[in-house]
This record gives C-alpha cells, sequence and structure tokens, in this order.
C-alpha cells in the first residue's frame, strides 16, 4: 500500500489544480501588465485569485500580495518590515521553533544591527505570553510567531499574544508565518490581530512556487525584489498567473468542507497515537489533543536512528519526514524537538507522521503494522 | 484573425510545458528535500531539468540556479554580487537601456552607498565599448549590460564588452541579462566571457514564476532570500519542481529548431517593417537587420498616441504593446526611446510588435492590412 505521510513538506495537488494551471498556461497566458484583452483576461485571473484568497481570510482583497512561496513571503515580512520600521526601532521578537524561513531571516537582520530575542517554549512548543510581554519594549518593530509548527504540531496562541503585544507596544506588529496553519483552520488577521501572515501554496495542495503574504491595511513594508513595480511596487516580476489562479483554486477547495477533514484527520491522528504508544520504547513529542495540528505527528522511537526507520518504511512504501525535512535535506539534529526538551536519547530517532485529506484510516492502520513489524527487527539490526 | 505580437511581455506556454507541469504536479509531487522515494523522483526532476538547461548554454550544470523568474534572477545577480564582493568595491557599471529589473535595483544599492555609472547608446541602442573602458575603475565589482533589448531589440556586444572589462580589471564581473535573448540565440557564457547571465522561463513558452540564473564557477553571490538552505543555500524555499521542470522543457524545445524559427522570425520582421515603412509618417526604431533580435520591432507612428493605436488594434485582433509593458502598467514615456534619441514627437506614439515560432507571415500581412486601414482614419480622428 502507498502511503504518503509528508504533507507537511509538500502535497500532491488537487486535480482541479492542475488543470486551471494547465488551462492559464495555454490559453489566458496573458502578462497582466498588458494594456491589451490578454493582458486584461490575466488581470481578471489575479484579481478573482485575490478576492477567493481575501474571502478565505475575510480580508479586503487589496492586503494580499502575491510571492514565490511561503520562503519569500516570510522574508518580505521580516525584511521588509525591519526596512520599513528601522527608524521606530530594530529590536524582533521570535520563538525558538520557527521555520528556518524566519530563523534565518532573523540571523541576517542580526548581522545588519537588528537584534533579536527568541522566545522559549515549554514542553508541548508553547510559547509563555508572559515571557513574552516582558520581552517586548520600546524599540519592537515586530513579533514573529508560527501559527502551527512543522514538526511537532503545536498551534500557538496567536489571539493572546497579539492583546498582550498590543497591550505593550500598539506599534509593534505581529507576523505570522501560517504555512502549516492555513487550510486547517479558519485564520481571521482582523479577529485574531494579526498585521502579516505568511501562506505556502503547496502545502495546501496548491502549486508550488507560489504564496502570498496578507499585509493588514496601514501596515507599510519595503519590497525585497526590484524592478518593474508589480503589485503596488512590492513585489515586482510578472505575476505567475497560473500559479496564482492554482493557490486560489487550492485554497477554495480546502476551505470547502474543512469541518470534515480536519475532522477525519483528527480520528486518523488519533488512531496513529493509540498505536504508537502501545509499542515499546516509542514517544509521541508535542501536543496530541483537538488544539494541535490535525494532521501532524511526532514519534520517537528509541534505539532506531530516523533515517535507517525512514527508509525501512519506505521500502514499504510509506513516506515519513526525519525531523522536519521541508527544509534542506542535510539531516541535523532538530532545534524543536531539543527547545521542547526531547530526552536527548531520542533526539536522532525522531520521525514525522503528517497527514492530509488524502490519507486514509486503511493506511493507518497499513503503517501500524509494518511499524509493529520492522521496529523490533531494525533495533535487533542496530544492536548487533 | 488572433494575432499575438506581444511575445517580448509573455509567450503561450509549449503544450508539452503545460503538459510536464501538470503531471509533476499530480504524479512527481514530492519535495525535492524530502529523503523518500518522492522525494528523489523530485530531486531528479531537477536534476535532469539542470542538466537540460546546462547544456543548452554549455555549462556546466552546477552552474545553474533556478529562481522565481527573470526580475528575480537580475536581483540576486545585482544584489548578491553587492554583498558579496563589497570589499572588493561599491562601483557598479550598467546601461541606460536596461529592465527596469536591473535599473531599480541599481537604484535600491545606490540608496546603500553604491555607486552606479549609467552608459550611454547610440541611436540604435548600442553601448560605446570605449566608454566602457573609460569608466571601469578598479573598484567596479559588477558590470551589467543587457543581451538583447526588450523594447528597441537591440543585441549589445557581449564578447567584446567582457574582453574590455578583463583587460582593465580582471576582477569586475559581467552580469547580462538574457531575458530577451535567451531562446533566439545561442548565449556561450564561457565563450563570451559572461559570469552571471539571467534568463525568465515565461519568455520562452515556459511557465511564469520561474527563471534562472546562471553563475560561473569561482563566482561567489550571496543570497537574498534566506531559509531552509536549498541549492546550495543559495536560494531557500521548495524548488518549484514542476515549473523547473516546464522551465527546462521549453529551453529543450526552444533550441530544437532555432535556426528555423529565427530564420522565419526575421522573414516576418523584414515584410513587416517594409510595409510599415511603405506608411506616410511612420518610423522604425532601433536596429532593423540581422544583428537585431529576429522578434522585436519598435514603430512610432506619428500624431497617434500609442494606447489609442494599442486599443484600436486590439479590436480586430491584434495584441501588441505600448512601450516596454513588461512592466508595470503605467503608461509612462520609455527611457530607451529617449536614450536612442527618438524625436520627442514619436515618444508617445511608439508601439512594439514582438514575435515568436506562434506567429505566420499572414498574421503579418493581415496586421499591415489593419494599419494600413485605420492609422488615416485615426489621425482624421485625433486631429478634430
Amino acid at each position: 500500500m502507498e502511503c504518503y505521510f509528508d504533507n507537511s513538506a509538500t502535497t500532491r495537488a488537487y486535480p482541479q489544480v492542475a488543470e486551471i494551471v494547465s488551462e492559464i498556461m495555454l490559453e489566458d497566458f496573458g502578462n497582466p501588465s498588458s494594456l491589451h484583452t490578454k493582458g486584461m483576461e490575466a488581470e481578471n485571473r489575479i484579481r478573482h485569485a485575490r478576492e477567493t484568497i481575501a474571502s478565505t481570510l475575510k480580508v479586503d482583497d487589496r492586503c494580499i500580495l502575491f510571492t514565490s512561496g511561503g520562503t519569500e513571503s516570510d522574508n518580505m515580512a521580516l525584511i521588509g518590515c525591519a526596512e520599513a520600521y528601522k527608524r521606530s526601532g530594530k529590536h524582533i521578537i521570535t520563538t525558538r521553533i520557527e521555520h528556518p524561513a524566519i530563523l534565518e531571516t532573523c540571523a541576517y537582520l542580526e548581522d545588519r544591527g537588528y537584534e533579536i530575542s527568541y522566545l522559549d517554549v515549554d514542553n508541548k512548543g508553547l510559547i509563555d505570553l508572559k515571557q513574552l510581554e516582558e520581552t517586548l519594549r520600546k524599540d519592537t518593530i515586530l513579533v514573529s510567531i508560527m501559527h502551527t509548527n512543522n514538526e511537532i504540531g503545536t498551534v500557538e496562541p496567536i489571539a493572546q499574544a497579539a492583546q498582550v503585544i498590543k497591550k505593550v507596544n500598539p506599534n509593534t506588529l505581529l507576523h505570522v508565518d501560517a504555512v502549516q496553519g492555513y487550510g486547517k483552520w479558519n485564520i481571521y488577521p482582523k479577529k485574531l490581530g494579526i498585521d502579516l501572515l505568511s501562506v505556502s501554496g503547496h502545502k495546501i495542495h496548491g502549486p508550488k512556487g507560489v504564496g502570498f503574504l496578507y499585509i493588514a491595511s496601514g501596515v507599510k513594508i519595503l519590497p525585497i525584489i526590484h524592478g518593474g513595480g508589480q503589485q503596488k511596487n512590492l513585489r515586482s516580476g510578472t505575476e505567475n498567473v497560473p500559479g496564482i489562479a492554482g493557490l486560489a483554486k487550492a485554497a477554495e477547495l480546502i476551505y470547502k468542507d474543512l469541518d470534515i477533514s480536519r475532522a477525519n484527520m483528527y480520528a486518523m491522528k488519533e488512531r496513529l497515537i493509540a498505536g504508537l504508544l502501545k509499542m515499546d520504547d516509542v514517544v509521541v513529542n508535542g501536543p496530541v489533543g483537538e488544539d494541535s495540528a490535525p494532521h501532524i505527528v511526532s514519534a520517537s522511537v528509541g534505539g532506531i536512528r530516523s533515517e535507517v526507520l525512514l527508509h525501512a518504511l519506505e521500502e514499504k512504501g510509506i513516506c515519513v519526514s526525519a525531523g522536519s525535512a521541508c527544509a534542506s535535506n542535510k539531516p541535523s539534529i532538530s532545534e524543536t524537538l531539543k527547545a521542547i526538551g526531547v530526552e536527548k536519547k531520542y533526539l536522532d530517532s525522531t520521525i514525522r507522521f503528517s497527514l492530509s485529506e488524502d490519507n486514509t484510516m486503511e493506511q493507518i492502520e497499513y503503517a501500524l503494522e509494518v511499524l509493529e513489524d520492522i521496529v523490533p527487527m531494525l533495533r535487533r539490526y542496530t544492536r548487533h
């Protein structure tokens, strides 16, 4: 049985997404900057996509900026804000368990004279609102907190964090990396107090190479890519019309039956966790209840290195990831697992299952059977 | 008759490109950073694409870096170089007729303490090699010259420029924006002395939202987008595998019968120019011979504003552009036309025809008939 359990790394596109991408590449292929019909058709595709996406967030469609993906969205939010608000301050707060797109961009900004404070997390990956409050300063221009952690599925208390931030410093902006959260939850930036929100297409059965950044009205950011002045001069470069339309189609479809698909994922997650915990020397990391991501299960299997288990599962048609794996493919110890205090012996024995609406309970049962079969065998083998 | 003559703004994708994009979105949809089979399949797609593209340039495939398009490639080349070599100097040379992706990025760098020198061009849009020689300095880290101009089709003397540069300062790098040249000519960076070369997918019947930057071995650039460390840490973000494979397929196809399609385009260009020049008060801007781009014709039609003519042609099914038009859609006077000394009365009466292998001689004849019909009428109308 083929079981793709690496949906937090990337998802299979919806057939309707592939269809619209292909259709636009061959038919409405114009450049939205062109003044003739072909250009107008392309511009209309973008307008429609912007409206579709804005409606999933309940925001004004003028607040949606298209990018080449989640990483660019994160870079734009952080660098674009840092540049735009540097006269107000150079202090930025984030957490220890962000995606590298945030952490590496923070490191880049640190090299350029910005000061970054990293919030700790508890053993479930949750930030401490008190620490946030104490860390905020007059010169804090931006706080960046992920919505849903990509390795252990923690869902951060965004609304409460926003309240704390606005109480201490109403000028401080809140950026949320929602790459793993969008399409799993209804996220309403205005209700939650979010100023900037990053989303990626290929995590929601949309195309790779496209994403968006929500920018609340009144928030200024400076561009990081310069040129023809597209998208109100914020993101130059001919718009990826097929990708943008595909992203909007994916957003529309994933939000259509969200409650049902989320409930299905929770049921699969619950069954997977129950099966895993029955096994000897297996622990599940991070939160497991309905306050956690419906699609992410991080498990440490004592005595077996992640890569060994990954490849053994692969031979049975099961795809999981070792560590985070939507970053580069060099295996390294996860900062997230360290931050939540995973025991040292488990650090390099951790795999991640990540589900989507494509998965079934049969696949979960099959994976558990396979694990029950191969884990004892691998342990015997690696103890030789 | 439908005549799409705006191929320098964007092209219709080859059906085979749309096919491979769709196939990968639905089948080999893995994340190249994943360690399992689905990841390997995706990684193989990228490797194959890199090899295909490298072979069109006769370079090592490790020199190909994928980006989100021509604009990002240009930004990476300029900013990435400026950052990497700032200890060697902060002087950059470019020309007055570059695409905004170069000019605006230069303006950004100017704001950050870099000094930019702009080379003049003659009435055909050609740079002066003597001026280049005189402008080069010990602290010149980079020269950026476009291969083929997007508005008037000038092909710059890249090989000679490279010789001048290396003679005066062997450490100065040469970047070439080949967005309009790649796929129209065989461009061999090593033979020509090019260190960095930018290409866009959607100008060669490939996908939008993808491009590449050739970086000669030994040339260092710093990333402008930070994160998971993909592509040797130079361009973070999950690779746009379908887009990259589509780009490579387009490169393969456009170079397959290049001589034939170029000859066809020259024949169409020649016929179009001959027909235009027969008309009263119409001039053709820039070079017109076989040393110019086979696909670009810039014409000024005295007494009629570009936009008026554009929309009149559109009503007859003919798509052209006013000015450059692969930039934003605000109509403004072209810096390129000013730089080559186009008479003031023609500056806002200029349209661009840009061809591709999709066009036919019948379309050219039709366009000329339409022009002969509507130009006198529009002149009568606008003189009222």
